[in-house]
């Protein structure tokens, strides 16, 4: 589950509660419930990170829904056995690969992709399988819930709606290479105040500089290596520019969608 | 579980610990756990939103307990086939139709209120069921904990104390009808800072008005219908003021216990 | 699970992917999440004060580890049937007992101490039991989660690496009895604002006084007998300061490692 509901409200729970109720046997997993509400693409990037590690059993609701209530399709695929779940805004991003969903040029935007003709998915219509009568601001409980507790218990894709050969996507997580460098933005910070930035590991060398707000960082291989501030390739593959054992987000006055170019 | 216990603490962790020391086979889901500290009155409006959407072998312990350690009851009782447990202090006034709960004449204060015979409800006083030694403080861990593993693992619910006939009690959550229309309060404010209130959809219709600090708002359908702050009947079935894409209450300046009317 | 990586990132529901695709019948609990980043001390106490309350089969991984991607050694033991895993930095020391921890001079640092003969205690060296490629920024998905998976599903500690006759260890959590009395400090804030020392409750009496910062509170039972400021023994056998209904830490303007002393 990964949603914007936060925990001092009793969502989280009635899904949970829901999903129990049809598909008793299921495993429950909270990736995160605080990502910034109606953040699509801080969901979209928590899930890439997250995903591969699970189940090849698992399936992921994804419920970050700015349009909840209104035509917005609700989609479902799978890739690698995973089933995703959530509504076609982009948070369902990471479960296609790189070039189905293009280069990013400026910022982030979703926008629509086709996909391949191995990719099964589909639009969420089949209203058997949703609660009555549906809540127009809580499609969490009435619709993603209860189809997840459905193919989570065994129920087939296909079951849900028709085959869909497009949704909506961000453009793959990746620094375009100008001129100069690479040109990357922030595209989260974690709990730990890290700047995690869309410029990938394998782009880079141990020799690249990075640059942002006029501060510039050597890369390091660990956070041991050095008690300055610094970037390093993180877990999730992506560079971070990281204070050891303090903030790099407070320390530096650094927020999302701040950029961070990559020089030779 | 449903607590004020915060998720900075190892408190739930240890209240999870004893029940899968003594029930291990239990499914354990967190409601929430940051219900304002001692706020019984909101524990009960969590627990009416979310009881009804868990399984019917559900069992649903309430600790927010501000006369922890003092001479009030403890109680557990059965509604529609789950089971409630915690202090008698109005926090499971959720699990009573509304006509024992009676109706709000102004605030929520809890009240003895008389139960039907048909509903099964004890004062949990079996000293053989809790942890010793007992902590004065701590009765989620050593009483609560261990008595909801008892019943979870099949356990009978009179084995826990005496059968009792009265219980404390919230008015139900209901916007009295005065001359000049509904008059209702906020009785929460959720994650997203929507303003909920306790008046009830079944009792407005598309043309109500709804006002609260000299603005006044009309009712919509679906958050996507309007850019600007309006009145929707929420998930839980009662009327909340959003703010599209903004959150209510900062908007708004309002709070908890704030007048909201309804006019026809 | 007992890590400081908070709740806004993926990092504790990546962790629960990795373990539940190598032991699938693991019941997962969270401890907290909300340790102080970096703060070992904190861990190491929240550890004390729950870890007797789990199933004797209960498998403790604590993930706060300032040295991560360095050379400090990652260590498991077992104490009481169940096993603790994490990084030598003293975060496990709530397994040991107070006698092989010592006594406390000043401040809480972590030393190395000699284990008992009978206690099972390793080095995690085996490398093909992590995950591969082993990021140097998140041991936590790695080497913990897929060394937890390995023994929750039945492997043995010896295979996890080399017995080891040392480990770091926080002195035990006990104020030294000086001329004046016992000299205390402030060892975790709570939820409720309460002060927790490392005042044993068992080395009090009902008569003595306890002062903080110029106040002087005494001992009540329960928070019920007073409306004031007071020490109560806590759920964890430890003397805390709390106001009634209040937050104590706000109310006295206290904080962690303020100095507390108990006089008769």
């Amino acid at each position: 589950l990964l949603t914007d509901f936060g925990s001092s409200d009793a969502y989280v729970g009635v899904m949970k509660g829901v999903i129990l109720s049809q598909a008793p046997q299921t495993r429950l997993v909270d990736l995160s419930h605080e990502v910034e509400p109606q953040a699509t693409l801080e969901a979209a990037f928590l899930l890439q990170t997250a995903w591969r590690y699970f189940p090849a059993t698992a399936v992921f609701v994804c419920v970050v829904d700015p349009g909840v209530g209104t035509a917005r399709r609700r989609i479902a695929l799978i890739a690698d056995g995973r089933i995703f779940i959530g509504p076609d805004n982009g948070c369902l991003s990471a479960a296609l690969p790189d070039e189905v969903r293009g280069a990013r040029a400026n910022a982030y935007a979703p926008l629509p992709v086709t996909l391949p003709p191995d990719l099964l998915a589909v639009s969420i219509e089949n209203p058997t399988l949703f609660r009555r009568p549906l809540s127009a601001t809580f499609e969490g409980r009435d619709v993603f819930a209860p189809v997840a507790a459905y193919v989570a218990a065994g129920g087939t894709l296909t079951d849900l709606g028709p085959r869909i050969d497009q949704m909506q996507a961000f453009p793959a997580f990746a620094a375009p290479r100008r001129s100069d460098g690479l040109d990357g933005l922030v595209l989260h910070i974690d709990t730990f105040g890290n700047l995690i930035t869309d410029i990938r590991g394998a782009d880079v060398t141990a020799t690249t500089t990075f640059v942002t707000q006029g501060w510039r960082f050597p890369l390091v291989h660990t956070y041991g290596e050095t008690k300055r501030p610094a970037a390093i390739v993180g877990s999730s593959g992506f560079v971070e520019i990281a204070v050891p054992n303090g903030n790099a987000a407070l320390v530096l006055g650094a927020g999302i969608g701040d950029r961070v170019r990559a020089v030779p």
